[in-house]
């Protein structure tokens, strides 16, 4: 099938157009610039949902739970699971496997592990691409399930319109195990596994975290934050969470969830349509939106100099060459670069047809 | 202090210059390069030992008495961790921190946390520039631990000489929770916990995955191999172990330990000394390190592009004026990239003076 027949199909709705274009867009196979080109100016119409949370909290239930609230609701869904401990991934056997394949089943439903991508392509970038392929297909939510423990996760986390952090009681250390940053990038907590001990003390942990967020200014918050809260004065605490709330600011709600019985799925939905509403209210939903496409230039300018560079066969050749003198200590690998970019800007600069 | 004292009296061994060489190099602030350009030679004499496995798994504890038992050879030791749950990174207050803090009071060791590292700069990256630094000091061995999730982590395992994964019985899904391919990394397997239930079965399920990737060769483990194993033909998997042992190949070990009794440590030292012989011997540590060194260039070649790009102000500049014009769907971020480094491939060249 040539390209222009493959995105007609693809403008059609058909689902295996669509399976093939995330193939080739995920793979950088031939024509995927051109696909991605063609496509762009249809995509910003989803609302991209992102789930992080520690393995284990439930992540993948509550994201099964939401693609069937939002198909109640009419509206198509797209499943991005990048948590390798998802059942979307194939990656755990657990008691919910059935829904999640009755999930599978559905045409209005499309579902991809992004687990398995190789390490050399940026997990956040080709993430953000095949969100775009989802997005300009029509569908109206896409959820993207990443643990919130690696540092590209984190990234993948970033690239969503709202985020959603899900914690569980069980270990006490839930927030902690978490990589510095994950907290401030949520716009909703939910306290799964809510009917377990040590549901409530969890909920008051991360308001006060959240009471020390709105009113202090910090870069991160930092990773023993467990022993800065005991060791702050309690009226610098009461001080800050007095601070008058702000109509144009978002304070994250924390919610409480059941998501093996199905409980707290709708306070999550109502939550994330009113943070929707706020981000487009306020106009965070364009300043956002804009990040994503200034990462998504600097994602594009790095692959096509790594790709101009590194699959050049002269290059590599050359590269090989300097190995023995970096081995030696005679050459460094600053100097190499150096020299490198210096002789071979005309490749960097690409096809002058372009 | 010049940068020339500084490194002086890097070379003197002074610890004070030590940690202000790593705290340069780790920010890249001004100089980072000239100092790491001058250490360069001096690199390559470094044991370096990836430590990685599921959160929880006991890794540091296995790292702080790695570090005893090194130690008591009166080696100097280096640790870095990337793992934001390690009690080395202040992540958690568990019954180990005394020991952690002895450890943290010996001069022969030196502990750098790199979990709080901002999510722009390769955290692979700057784990190789600190790994670097630690090594021209004149530490013997450099332990780097890691959680074995995120694909970035995976990734700094992916730069050491030898790689050990931690396992516990406790989930009987720990090895499904590992991102793909840390299997495949893995150069020591360690059962930690031995003493609990279900130890013996991690043990089977392991070695039967070793007799797998042995004799057959497939790009990755799938994620759910659980399931693969039991649908395995049993003559197939006989088969496959029967594989002659190849005296130039290495089998992985799989050790067990009880970390927190300091059982089992001796034969993890044992098994990373055969493992550093067998390198040796067979070469692979040649093509280990020259691969290490391919992607430093590589690594480096990115960051100058980078800099040199997204730290000029005309091109910012430039590129907040195509915003517009990609958002409205009219320009393509593919588009925009290309028009980039036609125009400004002198910026990517440098500085001819370099």
């Amino acid at each position: 099938m040539s390209s222009d027949q493959l995105l007609a199909e693809f403008d059609a709705g058909k689902p295996a157009a669509l399976a093939r274009v995330v193939s080739i867009v995920e793979n950088h196979r031939d024509g995927f610039e051109r696909i991605l080109s063609s496509l762009h100016s249809r995509t910003g119409r989803a609302r991209r949902v992102g789930l992080t949370g520690p393995p284990g909290a439930g992540k993948s239930t509550i994201t099964a739970l939401l693609v069937k609230s939002f198909r109640d609701a009419g509206l198509r869904v797209g499943v991005l699971a990048v948590d390798p401990t998802s059942p979307f991934t194939g990656g755990a056997l657990l008691g919910d496997r059935v829904r999640m394949e009755s999930v599978a089943l559905d045409p209005g439903v499309f579902i991809r592990s992004m687990a398995t991508r190789g390490s050399l392509g940026g997990l956040a970038a080709a993430t953000r691409e095949v969100a775009d392929v989802l997005d300009a297909f029509g569908f109206d939510r896409l959820l993207i399930e990443t643990v919130g423990v690696g540092q590209s996760e984190l990234d993948v986390a970033r690239t969503a319109d709202s985020t959603l952090l899900v914690l569980v009681p069980e270990s006490g250390d839930s927030i902690q195990t978490l990589k510095a940053g994950v907290m401030e990038i949520a716009d909703v907590f939910v306290v799964n596994k809510a009917d377990r001990p040590g549901a409530d003390r969890l909920r008051n942990d991360v308001e006060l975290m959240l009471g020390l967020r709105k009113g202090v200014s910090f870069g991160r918050v930092p990773a023993h934050h467990g022993i800065e809260l005991k060791r702050m004065n309690p009226a610098r605490v009461a001080r800050v969470a007095a601070v008058e709330e702000n109509p144009s600011e978002w304070t994250p709600p924390v919610l409480s969830a059941v998501a093996v019985k199905q409980e707290g799925i709708d306070a999550i939905v109502a939550a994330l349509d009113r943070h929707f509403a706020y981000l487009e209210r306020s106009g965070t939903l364009r300043k956002r939106r804009r990040e994503r496409m200034r990462e998504r230039v600097r994602d594009v300018v790095a692959q096509k100099v790594g790709d101009r560079l590194w699959k050049d066969r002269g290059t590599m050749a050359w590269l090989e060459e300097q190995l023995a003198s970096l081995e030696e200590g005679k050459a460094t690998p600053f100097g190499v670069a150096d020299r490198l970019l210096r002789d071979r800007a005309e490749l960097v600069r690409g096809d002058q047809k372009t």
